[in-house]
């Protein structure tokens, strides 16, 4: 059964959100990825909304850079919470992104990663399931405890090269 | 028969469009006021744009604040030429809504106009309208020189002031 | 049990907040109101996120203005998903504490809402908590359908209104 | 006859232009473009804008950078619907143009398009035309359902890609 | 003779620039008053700039809100320096105006003040016909030893109360 | 005798710089260059404006990037026009030195050009010049009627590559 | 021995600065105000800030709105540690003082503070005079942990309304 | 005896501020250098400030890009000055950082030097511990006049080549 419906508004936003694919495949969530656009796919768009919630889908997340309205357009469809990721693209490299895709209207929550924040948008998908399912949040903990180790091991590299 | 169908995503933005609304009766266009909203009415938004297309609606205008996505989603849905209107609302006053509505993606235009631009949106419809209407488009170059003449008296009382 | 632990950095946010915290008492979700800083408690807002993770909090809500760095915070000391609330505050009114609170490093994401987006951040919660929790999330399906009730309602008054 | 005219404030701009002008062409829409600028050939401007609307243009698009005053100085000049694109060049890449493009005062509309929003001014304006010309009307339609069956192949192809 | 022509968009913008006609006048500059709008008249703003300088006028002051075109439209038909004051109004609350008139195109320069800054648009005014006027020049380099002596004063009165 | 005293904060700057010398040159007008930073060499710049004040420059022309407060310091000490142009310098690439360039306090005005805009400096400053001196306004007249027939010259080939 | 100097570039920001001069008096540390201009009265600031430096004053604080020059102009004239702060005034509310503080080039640093940030600036103060002063670090922590005290005040309060 | 501490969120960081480390080198500070997280090793970071500052570390530098909640964090668990360098990374390229880092509530501030400000943090450095060291003092004194020197060398070469 798929968790999570990932879905972005064009296929060359696709590398940039390819590390918060991999990041949910290493944290062992079930995702499916799809090109759909608010504006230029609007039925097939709320068609794979409304069937992926009755097939269970627990979270949608959705990328789009420029006016990005494909987030509230999902939000619009379902009572699953929707990620959204503002795309950094055209003029105003993510900034229109940004706002077009938090600043929702009351009712009707998006929530907002970082302009390309692929991976942290599927972190966040993680800790949502996982607030229904113990053994996903236990896993989340364990990326995390990762990523600090990481971090740790460049700072040791550091003090070494300014020592050296 | 309806020439223009104006949308609002709240109807706490009416007084800020009355303008535009008058400016359209000024020029003798006809037009309906709807509230709908992209993110919390979308089925009755989507049926009411397919429902005036149909009907022979030849322009649709949308106001709407912050993340502002009426208007691409009435442009989702209709061929016709959608107005948009970012409206000052929120923390941020109107810039996210200028550009949640200017900056939609290739094959999806909305035409923008300024911030709380009500009466632009009018005058702009019955422009786009005259474009097949020439008696329409004459009564916009009429009422355009009413706008010149009152700068002009303006002005001509600016200068009586500074001389007295 | 408490499901959701709200923190806010200053107790003069509390109005702006409080109809977030009366939409999560209409969904039926249990909370606690906190005021803790990031900078002037750091000590007591991270026991108290570690003490709120142990007794079951699901998700935490974080509301900060200007350099807003709560939710961030709270999202270092635990794998729940925090939803962070930008408050309009001081001169640059939001903005600054919008950026402070969705640009978060990959690993660690915070779920941002609108500027003053409390409502948004119920909502969001419930739907979380709804992943794993079927009945919330049907509360929250019947809770959006008044909300497009209500706007249904002015667009009814609004159609009375221009034909009067 | 010309059905529209293209105007831009420098000759480098045309390269960001082409792909408006080509979809122009696929609508079957006659076209001339111009360089002409509002600041440098403001007399050429105005006699080509008078000549061009009692030859019987009906839609005139000015594309300009920076301060981008061009489709304003049109508008001035002509009571026809005028498309504005705003040009990312300069250091502020755009933003300037935007504002500059869309913040016209009451009474003299110009229709925004996005930032280097070539494609969307051409469509734009066969919408326009449109209005009052049903072939062209159907035509944009179909050109529409192209570009959403680009969209529906990259959508299979992404699909292809992540099961693979 | 008239030395300054100082035009404004809007008669509503008098209030602020009253400050600066009082300093054009304290500096013995003559000056005369306008309501002329870049887009609402341009053939009068075109005549009075002609008229205006072929008559001896020095410089042009040019005060305009939101897209404020007025002194690049003042500057491309008169090659007498034009000094532009963007004017606080509408939603962006003079961030528009301000970019809107500094950033012209190579070639047809516009001095730009600061936003609302009548005061240094006169001042600047007095500088620049200063630089073949010695008594001028003079007259300003007192009425700034006033303004220092001003802030001096102040000084004194601060230290004072902070003493008290 | 030297005309214009054209300051920048860094020789870096000097390549974006280099247009407006060539201009100046073309118009006649005699200039000398200088590299002095308000806050790295601000005696020395204080007492080269003074000295070339005191030698009769009429105009100082300064550059600088990022807090961009030269413009600033020479106009404290000099009440000769000063020009500034912000210099697109460092990660926020000229919106930083324009604001810093542009928002001086009353009294004390910098004529602000756009940024990065050294040729509309050097016109302004033979504009402002020429308030004194007719045969250098005549020749400014002359410079832009050269760059009217560019535009115009560029207006042909791109007509010619249109029916091409 | 005076150990801060406070400069503010106008008597109408003293109100926002009375908090700061009230936390240095509480933290025991004695300040001399005035009023003294980047632009207006130049000279008179250049003396003040050498005296002062000669004096033994160990921190100079410059408070500054707009262009806000004063804080980099002080530290291009002194080498003790400079503290300025954005003053919110005029159309843009402060952000053009805070990157006109904060973007200064390398070798003459400002330690900003926040728009408006009178009391942060005397912490700031009183900390790094405490570099060198023991006794005066410790009233810092003390005086800290009033602020900690009061925060925790402030949500015992909000816990006892919730429940009440 | 370690006189600085200085923190970076990310070692990709360090190429932008190892210019700033030879500063401090130059002017004879120590100074130990470390990545540390705010966000990924929260704990580590507290403790290596907390240690710090009691083995007598007298200021702390951090730098850190987008959401930048190093300083601030570092500020809440020391009562020392913290310097705070936002860091030019993502997609809004520093302008998020400068924000997140200067926008301190009260009571708890950071130095905050301009965007990618390495040099000027570790100058501002030194000036604060020369505060209490008047050797260190003398260093930056003279460190400064170096930096003059190259300024004035600089500005005979630019006298040069445009004479030749």
């Amino acid at each position: 059964m798929t968790q999570v419906a990932w879905m972005m508004g064009s296929d060359s936003d696709y590398p940039k959100l390819e590390p918060g694919f991999k990041t949910l495949k290493e944290l062992g969530v079930s995702v499916v990825g799809r090109v759909l656009s608010a504006h230029r796919t609007p039925e097939q768009a709320r068609e794979f909304v409304q069937k992926s919630e009755a097939e269970g889908v627990k979270v949608f997340i959705c990328a789009a850079g420029m006016a990005a309205h494909l987030a509230g357009a999902v939000a619009a469809h379902s009572s699953r919470p929707v990620i959204g990721i503002p795309v950094a693209s055209g003029a105003l490299n993510g900034l229109d992104a940004l706002l077009s895709t938090a600043q929702m209207p009351p009712g009707v929550p998006v929530a907002t990663v970082g302009i390309d924040g692929a991976v942290n948008a599927a972190v966040l998908a993680a800790q949502i399931i996982g607030t229904g399912d113990e053994s996903l949040a236990k896993k989340v903990v364990e990326w995390r405890a990762g990523q600090t180790a990481k971090v740790l091991e460049k700072d040791k590299r550091l003090q070494e090269k300014l020592k050296g």
